[in-house]
C-alpha cells in the first residue's frame, strides 16, 4: 500500500491515544483556540502560513505541534507546506458536543475565527 | 459590615476575572477533573480532606489552588477546615453548557467523581 513518505514524516497519535486531558490543555491557549476556531468555521484543510497569526513563525509552530501532539489537528505536507486539517470526527466520536460547545464559548468571549 | 476574618484571607477572582483559558488548563488534569466532578455531583460543600484524593496533601493543596485561583471553586475556613464550592452559578454565567460538557465525557472517559 503506498503511502507517501511526507504522510509518514508526521507523527499523530492513534483516535484511542487521544485523551481529554491533552486536549483541554491544548485549548487552554488563545491562540490555538483561534487556529482551531478557523479550521472549525469551514475550513478544512490550511496551510500553517495561511493563518495569520499574532506570533512569531517559531511560536506558530510550536502551537500547531501541540494541537498535532493533543489530537485536534491533522498535518501533512503538500509539496513545501504544511497542511492542517480538523480532527472533528475524532474529536466527535470520543467527546460528543466539547469541541462545538468550547468554541461557542469562546466566540461569545472574544476569541473569534481569525479569518471569520 | 461584618466579615469573617477566615473569608476574606483566601483570594478569589471576581466574575468578570474569570478567563476560558484559565478554566481549561484547571481542567486539564484528572485529579482535578475528579475534584469538580465530585463537587457537582451534589455536593455543595466539602473540606479538602473529605476528598479521598490519591496524592500527597501537599499535591492535593496544589490542585485546590490551580482550582481556586482558575475561578471554579470557592474556598473558605470552618474552623481549621477548609472548603470547597463549585463556582457553579459564575461559570454558568460566563460558559453556558461548558462545565455539563466537559464533566459528561470526563465520566465518560472513565474519569467519574471520587464518591459518586
Amino acid at each position: 500500500m503506498p503511502t507517501t513518505p511526507s504522510a509518514r514524516m508526521i507523527a499523530h497519535p492513534a483516535r484511542e491515544e487521544i485523551t481529554l486531558e491533552a486536549v483541554l490543555a491544548a485549548l487552554a491557549d488563545p491562540v490555538r483556540l483561534r487556529i482551531v476556531g478557523d479550521l472549525a468555521a469551514g475550513h478544512t484543510e490550511m496551510a500553517c502560513v495561511s493563518f495569520r497569526l499574532p506570533v512569531t513563525k517559531s511560536t506558530a509552530t510550536h502551537h500547531f505541534r501541540v494541537l498535532r501532539e493533543a489530537g485536534l489537528i491533522r498535518q501533512s505536507y503538500r509539496g513545501t507546506s504544511r497542511m492542517n486539517a480538523l480532527r472533528r470526527d475524532d474529536l466527535e466520536a470520543l467527546f460528543p458536543g466539547l469541541l462545538d460547545t468550547i468554541l461557542a464559548v469562546a466566540r461569545q468571549h472574544g476569541i473569534p475565527p481569525l479569518q471569520p
